[in-house]
């Protein structure tokens, strides 16, 4: 299982790296914290995150980290705060816990330690799963930033994170090389 | 006026009741306040409240309350507050107070008592709108839940709040089901 | 360098100008901040400012101020705050500091001011620009209200900041007629 490229494509004019402002993907240190109750309690194995881990790998991103906590928002905000503190990692996965059931925290947890909110990678995820199922809307997930850490909840179906992560890849290695304080003006590619 | 049939159809391959979490309408119990200054002093009659009843009880949702406010945040936060603490209701959906006029506080009163917000519903609610009329912008509709209640603001005009519930309505009971506790993992309806 | 038209068309069924809510251009007074670190320090020219403004103009929207400041969150809010609290303008537009690059502050000074938030504004100017570029997911521009003036976050880029004017243009005059109390009924234009 790997992610479809789709990686944007410079349409010539201003196709040197430093002008599109790309951050080669080998440079990415992702950590993925899948976040399940059953998980945890060993009654369920973890699905997301080797199949993340799997999709991350193939677009050349190192995982340097992952972990499985139960649905306790101290558990799951400790363990974003301890990656982005350390700068352990440039990015951060998290998959379950942002729907409605009343164990769903993960999207408090990520509120709880973001400094910046980026609300469109939320916004592109969920129209991007409205277009295949009504339930896309009853996606809770956060996106933003913490310190130099970009942070994205994805939901907690195997299928649902790659879609979700695939929505927004084509401007993840972008954000992340902009938060990290790079200031280069850039050209955005075009669709 | 009814709600026309957008149920998520499965595919047929996991089409059991209990794989796609599907509440029974019958079993939904809704709440509808209509907000409205000029509704509250008897300027106007109140359109907006009954289309809405209509539009549940077509699609066998019992509706066990109405109620009409003034635009006055206590008000209105007290009505959903009664509701939700009670659970008198499994669904609140209030009409009008969502614009920009200087009197519309229905989304700063919802805010002010949900526990978990669904942004999700709001996103879906003005997309929809906006391929009708640019107006749609405007709606500052806030939707979450308190308790085990799904709250969802809708627009003051009959057409528009009748246009919003239809645009939500297939991921409403699955919604409903899910905050009161349902643990059952489920397929999602595809289209 | 103009907006190309895209006022909302009536279907002719309620095309009186009360029906539709419209406020005449000419009545608009609007304020532009460009918000710029090199700009502020002379190191670059001001592209984006004088481009809304010549943009506002051909729309007939009176440009009663402009100021230029560093990407410094009390100097953003200050500028919002004067202008809005003296009602010296009906609509302020900003450009630039709504990325991710750390000294990007624009959202969170606006927000700090913002009385009522429009999300819907935010929403659209991202989905149409995703429609163009997937990097329109990091922006992170906030649209809201505070007294009787409506505040707009615009990209940095001339180009950016022009389209994402645009996407929004035609339910501004009808917003700013709302905020400042117009309390007729409307009819919405049709698409």
């Amino acid at each position: 299982m790997t992610i479809a490229s789709r990686e944007p494509q410079n349409t010539g004019v201003n196709s040197s790296e430093a002008n599109t402002c790309r951050v080669k993907p080998d440079r990415i240190r992702a950590a993925i914290l899948t976040v399940s109750d059953k998980g945890s309690r060993g009654e369920r194995g973890d699905q997301s995150g080797p199949a993340l881990a799997e999709a991350l790998t193939g677009r050349g991103v190192e995982v340097v980290a992952t972990a499985l906590v139960a649905d306790e928002q101290p558990l799951i905000a400790g363990a974003l705060c301890k990656w982005a503190d350390a700068h352990a990692a440039d990015l951060i996965l998290t998959t379950g816990g942002t729907g409605l059931s009343p164990r769903d925290v993960t999207p408090e947890a990520t509120m709880q330690v973001l400094d910046r909110v980026v609300p469109g990678f939320s916004e592109a995820m969920r129209a991007s799963s409205l277009a295949r199922t009504p339930f896309a809307m009853l996606s809770r997930a956060v996106c933003g930033v913490r310190r130099r850490t970009l942070i994205l909840n994805l939901p907690g179906s195997p299928a649902g994170a790659i879609e979700n992560l695939e929505a927004v890849w084509p401007a993840v290695p972008h954000a992340i090389r902009k938060l990290q304080g790079d200031m280069e003006d850039c050209v955005p590619p075009q669709k």
